[in-house]
Order: C-alpha cells, then structure tokens, then sequence
C-alpha cells in the first residue's frame, strides 16, 4: 500500500518548513536583534524567501498530487493531513496574483504612513490610503465567498478561525454586550473600595528579566529549546524547537512586562509541546488564532489573574524586586485584576478586553459587508466606545481607530480571536476545575500539573487533527458555550 | 548597448545574494543565540537552503549566459564583475556531484568524531575517518590541477587565496624559516630583562563588553549596522549592511578578549566599508582569506599591539577595569607583545604564530601531493616544532596534530592565508607610514584617520575589483614582500 502522491506532498510541505525555518529566525533576529541599518537588506531577503515559498505553493504540480493522493489509501491520519495540505494549498492559490499583489502593496504604503499619522492623529491623511485597502479586502472577501457560499465577512475570518461561522460569533458577542456593561460597572463599583497598595519603582531591568525567566521555567517552558529576549512589540516566534519569545520593560512598572511574559509563554508552550512527527506538516501546526489565544490567556488570565497562582509567585516577586507591601499576595492579586474603563485595546484589563473586540468586529463586518464606509468609522468608534465602555473618544483617532495595526495592515476578521481565545480558556478551565475540584490548592502549592496535563493532552498534543470545533467539544464535551467566560468573570471579579 | 545575458546573470547572483543573508543570520543565530535543542531543526533549514543555492548555481542555463555575457558591449567593471561571477560559478560547477557529496559525508563524519577525538589524544582513532578525508582531497586536488595545470597543492590553496603560486608561498616561507627561529631567540631573551606587571582579576564580563565597545566605536565599528555578541569561537559573520562579530571572555584574563574583538573589528570594517552598489555581485565581496586577515590583522597586529595604540586605549582600560599598575600604558604595551613558544597556534603571539603556519604548510602540502600519508603526520609534526619553536608535543596530539579543525573539515591550503595575512598587514602599514611618517603620534592623539583612510581608499572599496596580486600592487606599489614583515616585527620586537 503505497502512497506516492501523499509522499510528494509531504517532501514540498517539509521543504517549505524549512524555508519557514529559516523565514521565523529572521524574523525574529529584526525585531529582537538587528541593528536598524540592517534593515533594507533584511527586507529584500526576507521578500526573496518569501516569492520562493509562494513559488513553492503555487506550483502547477500541486493539484494533480492533491487530488491523486485522494484517491490513494490513506488512514484517518493521513486524511487529515492531506486535509491541511489542502487548505494551505488553496489559501494560496484561491485569489488572483494581481490581487494578492495589489493587497500587499496597499497595505505595505497604508500600514507605513500609518506608522506617523496615528501619532499625528491624521484620520484624513490615513483614509486617502485607507480606502484602497478596504476596496480590495471587499474584492477579496466577495471572491473567497462566492466560491464557499459563506459570507463575506466570514469568508475573511475564515483565514484566522477556520470553520467559525459568522452567526455563532454574532451570536455569542450579542449575548456578551449583554451582561458585559453591566458587570463592568458592578465590579468597578466594588474595587473602590478595595484599594490597591502601590509597587514603588524603579524596577532594574536585569531584575524583572530574572523574575521573568524564573517564573517560565515555573511554567514549564523549556529553555533548552527557545529564549526571552526584548522587542518593541511583544511576540511568539522562532520556531516549535526554538521558539523566542520576547517582551518589553519599564522600570516604572513590573507587573505589564511580567503579566506579558506569562502571555507569551503560553504561546510558547503550545508550540513547545506540538508533536515532534509531524512540525514538518501542515496538520502538524497550532489549530488557529482563536485557539492559540486561547493557551496565552490559559497562562495569562486563568492561571496568573488567579489568587492562588499570585500566592505562589508573590515570593519571587519579592525574592528578584525586594519586600515591599504591595508584594503581599492579596495585594498583589488586586493590583492584577483592576477594572478600568481606558481607550486603548492593548492596554485592557481582562474584564474590559471583550468590548474592545466587540466593538472592532461590529465595525469591520459592516465594513467588509458595505453597511459603511472607512469614512463612518471615526463617528461609529466613539458612539460604541461611548456605549460599550462609557469612554469619549470624540477626535481623538490616535487613541481610537488608528490604535491598532490590524485594519491598515490588511487584516479584518482577525479581532474576534482574542475574545474567542478569551472564551475557549474559560470553557477549558472549567472542564479542568470538573476534574480537579480543588485546583486552586493545587497551583498555591506550585503543583500546575492537573492544568499543563490537560491542555497537553487536549490541546497542544492534538495539533490540526481535528477542526476547531471538534477540538473544543472533544476537550470539554461541548462546543464554545460563552457561559464559562461569563461564570468565570462574575467568580473572580465578583466572588459570585 | 544592452547586456542581456550578463543583466539575466545579475538577477541570479542578486538572489543567491539574498539567499546567502539568511544562511549567515541563521548561521551567527546558531552561534551565538540558539538554545541547544534547537541545533537538529536549525541544521536541516541550512541543509535545505544549502541545496537550494546549488541548485541555483548549478542551473544549467548559467554555462550558456557566461558565454554570451563575455560576447557582450562590457564596461571594464562589467568585465571584472563577469570573471567573479565566472570563478564563483566554476567553484561550484568543476567537481563532479559525487566527489562532492562524499567529500561533505566524509569531512562530517571526521570533524564530529574529532570534537570527541581531539580531548581523548585519539590520533589512532582519528585515522581511521581522516585518511578517507586525505583521499578525497588529493582527487579534488587532482581534478582541479589536471584543468588548470596548477600544482595539486596550489589547486587547493586557490580556493581561499586566488591567484597565489605555491613557488611565491614556499619562498616566502623558506625565507621566514631563516629568520625566524633567531629573531624568536633573541626576543625572548631580551624580555626576560623586561618584567611585565600581571593585571589583577576578577574582570567582569559586562565591564570587558563595555570596553570593546568603546575600543571598537573608536576604530569606527558601525553599531547600526553591526552587532557584538558571545559564542564559543570568536568569529566575523552578518553580512556587510549588517555585521555580527562574536567574542568570549573569561574573567580571569581581559587582554585576549579585548585583542579579539579588535582582531574581528578588523574584518567587520572590512565588510562594512566595501561598496554598497555591488554588494550583490560576486566582484563586491572581500577580496579573498589573506586579505580578509590582512585587515584583522592591520587592526590587531600592526595597530593594537603599537605602544602609540596602547597609550590611547590605557584610559579606556582603567575606565572599564579599574586603576591598577599593569594597566600603565608601558606595561600593557609589554603584556601585548609577551613572546612564548608554545604548542597551540590559536595562542600564539605575533612572532611565533609564523612558524606554526609554516610547520602546517609543509605537512599539508606533502600530504595532498602524495609526498607523505595521514600516518605520517604526528612524528613530523613533532619534530618540526621541535625545530622551529622548541616545543616537545611528541606523542601529544590533543596540544599537536589535532589541535585545528581545517583538516578534519576538509580544508587544505587555508592555513597559509594566516601568515599571508600578517604579511600584507605589515606591507600596507609600511606604505601608510612612508605617508605619514608621524604615524605614532596621530594614533597616540587618538586620530586613526591616517589609516582608516588608506585601508579604505586601497582595499575596502575596491572589493575584487583586482586580483590579489593587482590589489596589493596598486596600493603599495610592489608586490607581496615579506621584507616589511620582517622589519615590522624587528622594530617592535628589537627595537632594530
């Protein structure tokens, strides 16, 4: 029984694995490492790599080998993989080159200029290059949706959240912007009078890097396998054998940098922990956006926001930062799940975060959909930041619709993974929490194993095997269901 | 007046260009960043992107546009770019794949085994893979000088110095031989009438760091558009827009970490300062090995170890270090030029360095021409250090034979560029000299410009636009002669 089409597959998928190699370290080494006049000559290597590994997907071999190995006796295993192969295949090769050129040039000139006019608050300089950006995301999403029936603003989250349907994210925000503002304005109400005892920087860099780096390896991320290091822009990269993670530091403040790190290692040990026989395949990978999110806020939100992991760490913090009051646990615990009403995403609190999203997705399905126009988009930002989160942006796009790269970088359906990740990682722990009903002794006594096993078997070992879908309901017995989001939030913020 | 053919091959060069950034980011990465478990993965992206460049390389439609190219309206410059183009593509194009393939297997497999070999003193053991390594090397040998009707030796040697005779090498060399072990006497008499003050350690690594840093600022290192960094062995990597020069310290000793960062500086001027316009091309690379070194070696030899260069960094080093006596400009002076015959050439002072090379000359020249076998070696080498330095190794292979990893990687003919290296240094410093006969004080004041400025005009910018023997003709109007060499370490070392 032999499979030789499936076998050529997979020596293009291994090669462009490599390419991607090597494309990740690069990568890494620019916003991490490379001095700034290296920076010309990166990109024009970076692009050469990058026409190759379109090359490589685009060649007319491909199709025949896809659709022969189909027929070839392939086990469920198998299937699956080919299934991969094939999405990647057909992500690539569904648009017209003149499109994917015309996107890439107009989102490189309008994510530039976007660089200096959201500091300049510039809306209307933004929209002259703006504009083009949406008409050709539109072009696109009508494509991709005229060819799978789905609509077009689905057919663009498609890309990040694979098989997540339109109605189920309208369905599930519908009911969050239900419960949220009220919640929202419940808890701030009950933090005034719990107040927080300040940390008193400065805080040596070196310092926090070693808090850092000794609560990662408390988390298990493997340092003979990948690094922390600084970057401008916090990320997860490298590869699965050597994944770089970076954050930033302030002296003024340990708890971002720290609550960051924790973010990132998530990511980290996800990609960490995905199964060595098959990194060279596509059903090798991590499943998606919203399920990636979804380990960084494990870390993050479930784990680190908890009282008893803060208990835990509080010790560290006082070993690597010295003994100050607010290095108690309690306080400490406070100090990282205040509720605050800002105006920027990247900034928010855990209870806030989702009517950030929220709002984003609103705008750009209408967007995409042609409800509105770019030009809408300042009026339409303030009057749902104004509703949602009782903040008034009213002129002031540099803190409100030009605060994020996503829109001028081309990339619309993406918003909704970060509250979809928000939400698997309740519905997770809440399956965890079933089966270890005293979970929170667990963790105080630094034992984070009933959570690392389970998302080890569940999540990270499982890869792409199944869809997203299949994945949740086969890890918890049911599909996405927000309520564990909601009982979550109302447990910590309200001891509800 | 169009150049189709050579224009189509400046598009394959350009991309081979770009291909050959990733391999050396990914390379230093390896180096100097990559956490241990990530090696397998990393040595398989380089594999991959490896073939790629061959394949590039090996395109069977380059023969046919080399041909036409030279048919073509050339500029004087287009012409000399041609002949690069030319020598690279015949580098890789004039060994049959099988030689090749079996020379990379065999040179593998030797230099691994070695790694283990060297520290257990196995000579016996290291036989057994080095002799297939010896084999595969005289057939190359063989085939390269059957074509050009060079000696078998000078075939391989041309790999890293282009254009250089074995008759010119051996002449040099058995001229040195005669000076040499006297001049080596005599100085090390004379300094054991010249104690040095030994520097009093501890020294931390961050406080050397910040010392090379301010040596190499001072030698004109452009911090953005390089980087230094750690790894194991020293070396000088990046590419030319964005260069990584790597150190180790040890805080037992500062002086070999500072002369090795100023010894790489050297090489990263180099690189940084060749022509940015044609960068891409093979005619815009570094000239070749000696000249490579030349340049290491004007910055760590003719300048670094100048009593007027150690008056100038001495308040750097009491800065960084502390006051101490052994850090008085006469007595850092002494510390630099110390004079020892031992056994490892990586620890060799200026004087004795030559005749570890020439030692390593003979037996590698003897070996490829069939003169002797890989059996031969340890007695030989032994009784030539025994000659040229006085040293007894017999019988020590770890400390003799099998202290350089050239020859079980496959590398025969590289070990004279050291020398040649020390050789052009002290002919271009004659030269700078003759100009500037007050040298000494300009660099005393701190004004490197009189060099910087000649190395620049003469040999950076000039990239391969000459062959070796052109280049250092036209800058210092004779061809190589080892008479500045010798009078050059008869000033410093005598006083002569």
């Amino acid at each position: 029984m032999t499979t030789p089409a499936l076998d050529a597959l997979t020596g293009t998928f291994k090669r462009l694995f490599h390419y991607n190699h090597l494309a990740a370290i690069a990568g890494w080494d620019q916003a991490a490492m490379m001095p700034t006049n290296g920076n010309e000559a990166r990109a024009a290597a970076m692009a050469e790599l990058q026409v190759l590994m379109h090359q490589t997907l685009t060649d007319p071999k491909l199709p025949a080998l896809l659709e022969t190995a189909q027929q070839e006796p392939l086990t469920a295993a198998d299937t699956a993989s080919l299934a991969e192969m094939h999405r990647e295949w057909r992500a690539v090769n569904r648009l017209p080159q003149h499109l994917v050129e015309a996107q890439s040039l107009a989102s490189a000139r309008c994510e530039h200029a976007w660089r200096t006019q959201r500091k300049a608050n510039d809306w209307k300089g933004f929209l002259e290059n703006f504009r083009e950006v949406v008409s050709l995301a539109r072009q696109e999403a009508t494509l991709l949706a005229d060819a799978t029936g789905s609509t077009r603003y689905e057919a663009l989250m498609d890309k990040f959240e694979l098989g997540m349907s339109e109605r189920t994210i309208s369905a599930l925000f519908d009911e969050t912007k239900i419960w949220l503002p009220d919640l929202i304005t419940r808890v701030i109400d009950k933090q005034q009078h719990e107040p927080v005892v300040a940390a008193v920087g400065p805080f040596a860099v070196d310092k926090q890097r070693a808090l850092g780096v000794e609560v990662m390896g408390l988390l298990g991320f493997d340092f003979a396998g990948g690094r922390l290091d600084i970057s401008t822009h916090p990320f997860c990269g490298g590869v699965p054998q050597d994944v770089r993670i970076t954050t930033r530091y302030s002296e003024a403040s340990f708890a971002p940098s720290l609550m960051g790190i924790i973010h990132e290692t998530g990511h980290a040990r996800y990609e960490q922990s995905l199964p060595r026989a098959t990194l060279h395949l596509p059903v090798g990978r991590a499943r998606s956006m919203g399920i990636h999110e979804s380990q960084s806020l494990s870390f993050e939100m479930q784990l680190a926001r908890n009282p008893a992991f803060v208990q835990l760490i509080s010790p560290l913090v006082i070993k690597h930062l010295g003994d100050q009051a607010a290095f108690a646990a309690p306080n400490l615990a406070r100090m990282v799940t205040r509720v605050h009403c800002g105006t920027i995403r990247v900034d928010a609190d855990e209870l806030t975060y989702p009517a950030h999203v929220i709002l984003r997705f609103e705008i750009e399905r209408a967007l995409i959909e042609g409800d509105i126009e770019a030009d809408d988009i300042p009026q339409l930002w303030a009057s749902k930041m104004k509703d949602y989160l009782g903040v008034d942006v009213a002129g002031d796009s540099a803190n409100g619709c030009l605060q994020d790269i996503h829109w001028p970088a081309g990339m619309f359906g993406y918003f909704p993974s970060y509250t979809l990740g928000a939400m698997y990682a309740a519905q997770f722990f809440a399956s965890i929490r079933t089966l270890h009903p005293d979970l929170d002794t667990h963790i105080a006594h630094g034992n984070l194993s009933p959570v690392m096993q389970w998302l080890d078997t569940h999540i990270w070992s499982q890869a792409c095997r199944w869809s997203t879908h299949e994945l949740v309901t086969r890890a918890t017995g049911e599909p996405l269901n927000a309520a564990h989001f909601r009982k979550h939030l109302e447990s910590r913020y309200l001891g509800a």
